[in-house]
Parts: structure tokens; C-alpha cells; sequence
């Protein structure tokens, strides 16, 4: 087992710093999530590498975790309209139209073993039951924080609908609550990194 | 940052060696992952805690992770066919009634952070992208091997079905590809294993 290579590590953490500030500015970076990506860097042994504050998208591929041959058609950070819906469905699938709703995602680098299992105890008590260490290299340590928040339903094979257009604003409510509770676990993801000492 | 009592952890080891054939005897076991988890007893540092092949349920649950009032209704390690989802479908839902179909989960635990690395490395070469390090501790180390494999659909909402009857047959083709597609991971799991050194 390789310890972290402080330097290294440091150097990168400067430069995934800089590019969070290049990132809002241009305007990349969900706003919700700023914070508490922010409040990651200013630990001393830990900065953020990705994160997704939780989403909701249209997908065509033959089964929704297939990366090759998939397409993103549709992507929304906030809750979704039915008419947006109707319009996307309007095209037929190369493969399957998949609607996929995830929670937030964060992944984070860590100098030492002690300050990941510290991140991992943050994520459990923000109710990030899905968090877990990815990998470990001279690198950093990569701490993946991840809800259990997914949802994944066919709506469409090639040009055969599968749900109901009458059924379409149910699914569509459905949809939006699930996105909102993985929004709520931010809060408590931010709630938790606040009470907790570096 | 304790060290795992090794001790402590042989004899968890040979504890739960001892569950795994009993459950096999009363019948318990997938038959089709026992002889992965033997894999992982016989390496000198780790042992399996719990494990599922794959499997498709049906879910009453305001939202598919919500455990608190949820209850399953229908479970099977097997591809389903359409007349078993309609029998299902034939009761009202408390909440909604969720078609979750999961890969295959194994839980590993490792005296030592390097066959934990080792585990998830193994893991990684077998496509189970999802796998992480979820606890270190005294007791061990806790090695979640997990893939992407994951479709939920809700299907009926109190007494309202959400997926029209005729498109039932296309659902149910795509749950079992999905099922069959996680058990895939299995089969390179058992490769992976058996090509790797303890």
C-alpha cells in the first residue's frame, strides 16, 4: 500500500481549486452544491474532485448503466414539466428511452486514510448510505458520497410508448419527488460537514 | 485509525463460514454464488458476510429506498414472466407498487486494507464499477462489491396502474435482461477470482 504523496496531492488540490472558481464563473457549477464543495476544500486533508448535486435525464440505450451506444437526450437540475416530457417523447428510440432520476454524487480526494473514514462518517450521518472509499493511490483517496436516490423506467422502445400518455404527469410527480429527496440529503450533507471538526 | 484485531476477525471468519453451509444445507443459498463466496473463504484474508446473485422485486414503498413502510410483495432470483407481474398487479397499493431489479451484492470483509485494495481490484475487473471500501474497524474491513445494474419502475399508484396492461410483455423482457445482465458480472467475478493470487 502506497501512502499519499502529500506534495502531489497538494499541487492538485490547488489545481482543482482553481478550476472550481473557473467552473462558477462560467457558470458550470450547480449553485446548490457550491457550498458544500467549498467546505470540503477547507479541510485540511480533503478536496472535491466531481459532484452532481442529483439530476434528472432522458436516455436512449438499451439498458440505462450501458454507456456505449447511449445517448443523453434530456438533462435538468431542478423538477421537470410534463410538456417537457411529451416533447422529448415525441422521437422515437434508437434503443430504449430511459427516464433516470439520481441523487447527488460527490467524490473527494483525501491526504490520509483517517480523513477519508472521517468523510465516510459524514456521509453516513447525512443519511449517504451509499458512500463508500473507491480507491487508494500516491494519488489521494477517493471517497465516493452517494445516496441510494435512483430511479430508472422505460418510456419508450424504438417508436412503441411504453407508459400511458395519461399517465405521463403522475410519473412526472413521481420523478420530482425522488429528485427532491436526494436534494434533501445535501442539506443534511451540508448540516453534518458544518458540526463536524476538520 | 485501529488496525484489525486479527483474532478477533479469524474467529468471525470460521463463525461465519459455519452460517454459510448451514444456510446452503437448509436451502437458504443461492445456488448460483456459492462457489464464489468458497472462493472468497478460501483467501487467507477474507471472508463474504452476506451476498444476493440479483435479483427482481416488487416493492409497495412510497419511493424504492424508503425502507420505513415499505414492504415486498414479490421477490425472485429468476427471470419473472408477464402472468406473475399480473397476478401482483391484481392488488392495490399501499403507496406504489416499485419493479426493482438489482445486480449481484457481495459484502466482503478483509483483515487488511491491502486485500481490501486487492478485493477491489478484482471487483473492478469483473465490470462491478460500483464497488468501494464501506468501513474499516477493529472487526474488519468491509468490501462492498456492487455493479450499475439497477431499474426501478413504479408500476401502480394506490388503485391506478401507471404501465398500460398491453405493454406489460415489453417491461417484463426488459427486467430480465436486466437480471441477466447482472448475473454476467457474476460469471466474470468467478474469472477474475479464480485468475487472481491470494
Amino acid at each position: 500500500m502506497p501512502g499519499v504523496d502529500r506534495e502531489l496531492w497538494l499541487k492538485r488540490k490547488e489545481e482543482l481549486r482553481e478550476r472550481l472558481l473557473s467552473d462558477l464563473h462560467i457558470g458550470y457549477l450547480d449553485r446548490d452544491i457550491l457550498d458544500i464543495l467549498l467546505m470540503f476544500f477547507k479541510r485540511e486533508e480533503a478536496f472535491t474532485i466531481s459532484s452532481c448535486s442529483g439530476r434528472i435525464v432522458v436516455v436512449d440505450a438499451p439498458l440505462p448503466w450501458v454507456r456505449r451506444e447511449s445517448t443523453v437526450i434530456f438533462k435538468k437540475h431542478e423538477p421537470v414539466k410534463v410538456g417537457e416530457l411529451e416533447d422529448v417523447l415525441r422521437q422515437d428510440a434508437v434503443h430504449v428511452l430511459w427516464l433516470v432520476v439520481t441523487g447527488p454524487i460527490i467524490h473527494v480526494s483525501t491526504a490520509s486514510l483517517r480523513e477519508a473514514v472521517r468523510v465516510l462518517r459524514i456521509a453516513r450521518e447525512a443519511g449517504m448510505k451509499h458512500s463508500g472509499i473507491l480507491s487508494l493511490s500516491k494519488k489521494g483517496i477517493v471517497v465516493e458520497l452517494k445516496t441510494g436516490v435512483r430511479i430508472a423506467v422505460p418510456l419508450k422502445q424504438k417508436n412503441n410508448l411504453l407508459v400511458s400518455s395519461d399517465k405521463l404527469s403522475e410519473l412526472v410527480d413521481i420523478a420530482n419527488k425522488a429528485l427532491l429527496e436526494g436534494k434533501k440529503k445535501l442539506e443534511k450533507l451540508r448540516e453534518a460537514l458544518a458540526k463536524s471538526k476538520d
